[in-house]
Order: structure tokens, then C-alpha cells, then sequence
């Protein structure tokens, strides 16, 4: 249960504003699913619109980082994070992208690696090297 | 100033357990330098050997993903996990193994909008959507 | 599911010091309704009085802060911090003290962009400017 | 020590995306004042320019929550997210805004409170109740 | 719902490397209850062992720590990280190895409290004091 | 640097309600230091009043849980919430309390392996299973 309603596709269809997105979205995708986060978001078309164009300049776009791993990326931080919606989505849109399960294996490794590393330091306290100094 | 001691080459000398994993950190990266984790580290010889162990298997070894992508996985993870010294030696490492500027820009980026899309999600409760279950 | 019990009206009707923070809780609040927290808690007469009579300070007090800002703020620390229960509670006071949707899509994206800068300056590792130092 | 480079106004002056962008922030504040953030997004122009123009539509633009309980909610998101350098500069934001010693000292407390609840929910697990459904 | 499939008994009859870890697991634990968590791993069964001789020689070695004492500290950790699933396996197996329920009480106190306290101390950017650091 | 004044003894010397605080910290330390975190409370006595006496309930006080466990509780919360203010306090209180070399060590261990099966279990998922439910 969210702590907003999840505007359907027939409440969307008298908001032109969230209309709008949603079409972007579904024409940007090639697919018909507007999954649940945009439903939500769809309350404030404002911060609706403003969101979705990030997602596309940072997520879509062409760049320097390849699409998979971009979504390996965002997984790492959803998982850190603790949001399982996020670690859902985007372990979906991964696999969509093209992620093998032997990736899946080792990105969660990865994952688990360093939450654990991260730990020990922290308990440890460990000063930062000058050598990791960018001069 | 860590909570426990950092130790130095010489003190090392005398403990060949930890001797025999700072060679072993010196031999796989072809460098001189052992940063401070392990040598905090140190004063648990089972574990010293234990996590270098892991990394090497994880980080390391030929894998399906390739290893600029695994460090940008783990500053994602120790980013969100507000871990300073984590960032700083793997975003150094990272820059070793050919990371660009460009790429590390967009990975900033794609941090910056995990970590808002995150608490979004999280402030609004959203339900997981049922296209994301794995069969 | 919880890991402790959640005590029924009826189980705390023969534990004298829970059912009396359950009568001020309920006098306080105008409203027979008490929530599954104070259920787990009441596990620990003890802690119950304590963590309640905190509650009344902070939170019900008369203060420079007014009650409907202070749940707003605990809904920012509870995002932050995941709790999903603590963020549909206090959501749900925030309504209950008057907060309108307008207001709550604000401070949904309030969070959000907390969310996204925190994350950009522990990426970057930003160092704190001297003119934000208290002398 | 950052991870990026934190650019200079005399560096900056050479990069014309960045100098507006600096120029719209001192114009917006009134303030010649251009903090560490900014100077380490400097080294993605785009990222900056975008950005900076999130935090003046959520921040800064007239709206139904008032700019000091933006600066404290901020503070709260910050503090739980562990970003030092964020609830230093919102404190300073908040302060410059009006925030009094012992508006400071409450937001402090109910902080600390929440922490201490999100903690204790999540130790006992305790599930959501109906009443706060969103219907 | 998982985002990678749980193994069952069926399944890993078929994987030699998956079989031999659950059988020791079974064996160490004197039990045929083998829960999701090592279900989820076996999709990756060099994870699955290394984790699993991980764990073998922290929590059930001989050591300077009990073994109550090791889950109750594990339990404090998925607390603040805000694993729920990890909070209830754990918590599962305190109460195995003899936690009582006045232990499970103050350990949600001290959890609790420490959660308080450390959101006061990073809202408050309290500076360490010389007397803590390790000489 | 912190975001309020920590008070210097001459400066709370003129505080009699910050005073009878110091003084009982000292008395039930039995010793003169006072440390920052007490300092930085005292601007608000109502909050360090209330916050000692919690302390002393939940820390110090005759309970089911020895003293050094309490501490080495602590010391897990504080690492994953990454308050390194927290970490070098509560570990220098579990040296003064006891905690031997070898107990500090396991300590770290355990909470880097829970990091790490934290993170495994967020990013895959695993549903608790039935087992683990309080009846």
C-alpha cells in the first residue's frame, strides 16, 4: 500500500500534463507498462515531468557508460539503499537489457562484497590514504 | 584516526601470516603500496587472509563483467552506504583501471538520481508492480 | 509479521503499567485507536513508558516548532532511513494535523532532492566550506 | 580531499556553461558566495546546469511549505543519509533563513527521536496498520 | 517475491556444488530446515560456498564471543541497515541459542537508543574527542 | 567542526540545569572528562537532561545483558549507521569496559559479514520464510 493513490490510466487521461508524460514514456520505451513509481509521482505532474526528463538524459541517453551498466549501477545503489521497489525495477529493466544470471551472480557478489568492506572500515575507522588524493 | 592500530612494514615483518597476504596484495597489483584497510586489518591475520581472499575471487578474477564496470559498482554501493574511505580508494581505483572523466561525471549523475529516485519511491511506499516478479 | 508479540486490548487489560500508557496514549490523542508500535513496545513496560513520555516531549508538546512541520520532519528522517511502517504513521498524522497533497508533493520532492544531492556530494566527496563553520 | 577537482572562479571563467550557472547562483542568493557543491559539479556542466535547476524549483520557488521548513526537513533527510558536508550547509541555509537556537535544538531532538523509533520499528518488524492505508 | 528464483530441494539434487553445501549446512545446524536466503544464493554456487564457509567460521567457530552475543550483534547491524529479512532470521536464531525475551527487550532498548544517539551526534557533526583516538 | 557550540565547563558552570547533568556524568563515571557529544547536547538541557537519563537506564543500569555486550551492540548500530563519532566513542567504552584484542576483532568480523548477507539478501529479495514467524 502506498501513502498516495496510483492514478490509472483512466484518472491520467483528464490530467494532460501527466497524459503527456505518460505517452513520452510509453513512446520512449516501446512498450505499453507504465509501472507503478510514475502512478504515484503522477499526484505532482509537476515533479512528474521533471523526473521523467532526467531519468531520460541520465538513463536513455547516449553516453559514456553502456545501458546495462548503468542499470547494474542504479541496482548497487537501490540494494545499499534498501528500496526493494528499486532493486525490483531495476533487476527487471537489467535483464531486459541483456543481463545473464552469471552477471546477476556476480553483480549481487559485488554488491555483498563491498557492503561488507564498507563495514570493516567504518568499524575500523580507517583514514583515507594520500594517495587516493586527487591533486 | 582509526579505532584500531595501522600496522607499519616492520611491525609486519614479525607476523608472517599477515607477511604472506601483503606479499600476495604486492604481487596481484604489481605495486608497492598496501593501503590502510589492510593494514588495519592486519591485526586479525584469519580475517586479513579471509577478506583478501574474497576480493581476489570477486574483484580480481576473470569474470562476466569486466573489472572498470565492478569498481563503479562498488562507489555506487559505498557511496550510499556513506563510506569516505571506500569512495576515495575506489574511485582511485577505478581512474587506474581507465576510467575517464566523463565516465566518472555520469556516474555521479546516475548515483545522484538512484539516490532520489530511492527516497521517492521510499516517501511514497510505492507497491512493487507484478510484471517485475520472477517467475 | 513482527518479531515480537503485538498485545491485544485484551492481554494489556492485566499488565497495570501498559494499559496505563495505553489509557494516556488514547486520552492524549482524543482517539481509542492505538497503533501496532505501542503493542510491539508494550512487550517492555518499561521501555513503553519511556519511549511514550519521550513522544509527549518531542512531538506534543507546545514548541517552536509547529506539530505539523514536525511530522513532516519525521517523515524526511523516516524515508531516509527506510522505515516503511514509520512512514505510513506519520503520513498519515501529517494528514490527520492538516497537511494538504500540495504539501505533501513537496515534501516528497523535497526528500527526493536531499536524496539525489546527498548522494552527489558523498560521490564527489565534497569537503565542507569554512563559512559553514559554527565559531 | 574531494574525488573530483573543485573548480576555481578563474578556471571556471573559461567554461561559459559554468560560468552562467555560477552567475544565476550569486544572482539567486545575492550572495558572491559559491560553495564546494557547485565547484565539484562544475566538472560536468550538464549535471550542474540541471542540478541547479531542480534546487530552484523545489527550493527556492514560492510554494505551499515555507523556505525555513524546507532548510529543516533537508537537515533531516541529511542527517539521516550521514552526508556531513549536507547538514552543514543546510544548518548554515537554515540559520541564514531565521532558524533560532532553539528551532535548532527541537529539530535536533524530533531527529533524534525519529531515528530512535525507525530503529526500534524495524527491530521488532512491526507491520503496517490498516488505518493508514491510503484508500 | 525474489528477484532471482529460490532453489528447490528438487532442484539442487541436480547440482553437485549446491547439494554439498546444503547438506553441511543440514549437518553443522542439526536440522533439515535450510531457509531462502542460501535458496537464493544456490543460483550461484561459488557465492553459495564461499559465503556459507564464511559464516561457518564467524558465527559458529569457537571464539571470544558467544554465540548469543554474535546473533544479537548481528541483529543490531540488520536493524540499522533495514533488512527486514535478516532482522527476522537472526532474530529466529537468538531466541534458539536462549535469548530471552528481557534480552530481546533491552536489545531493542540499546538498538533503539543508539539509533537516537547517532542521529543527534551527525545532526550535531560532533567533532571526536583526542581522548578516543588509538595511539 | 560541529553545527552548534560545544560548551566549555566555564561556560556551563553558569548553566545550573547543564551543570547538574555534567556533575552526574562525572559522579557516575567516575571520572572528570565530559565528552563532546555531552557538549554539543547542552545547548538545548531539556534534550541532555532527558538524554543522560535514558542513557543511564538503557546503558548503565542492572540488566539482563552484561555491560561489554551493550557496548559491542552499540558499536554495531553506530557502524552501520556510520556515525564515526559514535564508533570511536562506544569503542574506546568496550576497551574501558574489557573488550580484549581478540573480542574487538570478531566484532568486526561479524558486522562485516552481516553488511555483507544484509546486502546479499536486498539484492535478491528473499522473502522471510514462514519459520521465522512469531506465532
Amino acid at each position: 500500500m502506498a501513502t498516495t493513490k496510483l492514478l490509472s490510466d483512466a484518472e491520467v487521461e483528464n490530467i494532460p500534463a501527466v497524459k503527456a508524460v505518460f505517452d513520452d514514456i510509453r513512446a520512449t520505451r516501446k512498450s505499453d507498462f507504465v509501472n507503478n513509481f510514475w502512478r504515484g509521482l503522477a499526484n505532482d505532474p509537476v515533479s512528474l515531468k521533471r523526473i521523467w526528463a532526467q531519468l531520460k538524459v541520465v538513463m536513455v541517453a547516449d553516453s559514456a557508460i553502456d545501458p546495462l551498466t548503468k542499470e547494474m549501477i542504479y541496482i548497487a545503489v537501490s540494494t545499499a539503499n534498501g528500496c526493494s521497489y528499486c532493486v525490483h525495477s531495476h533487476t527487471a529493466a537489467a535483464r531486459a537489457k541483456g543481463m545473464t544470471e552469471a552477471q546477476h551472480g556476480e553483480l549481487v557478489s559485488i554488491i555483498g562484497l563491498a557492503g561488507q568492506t564498507n563495514h570493516l572500515v567504518t568499524a575500523m575507522q580507517i583514514p583515507v590514504d594520500p594517495q587516493f588524493e586527487v591533486k
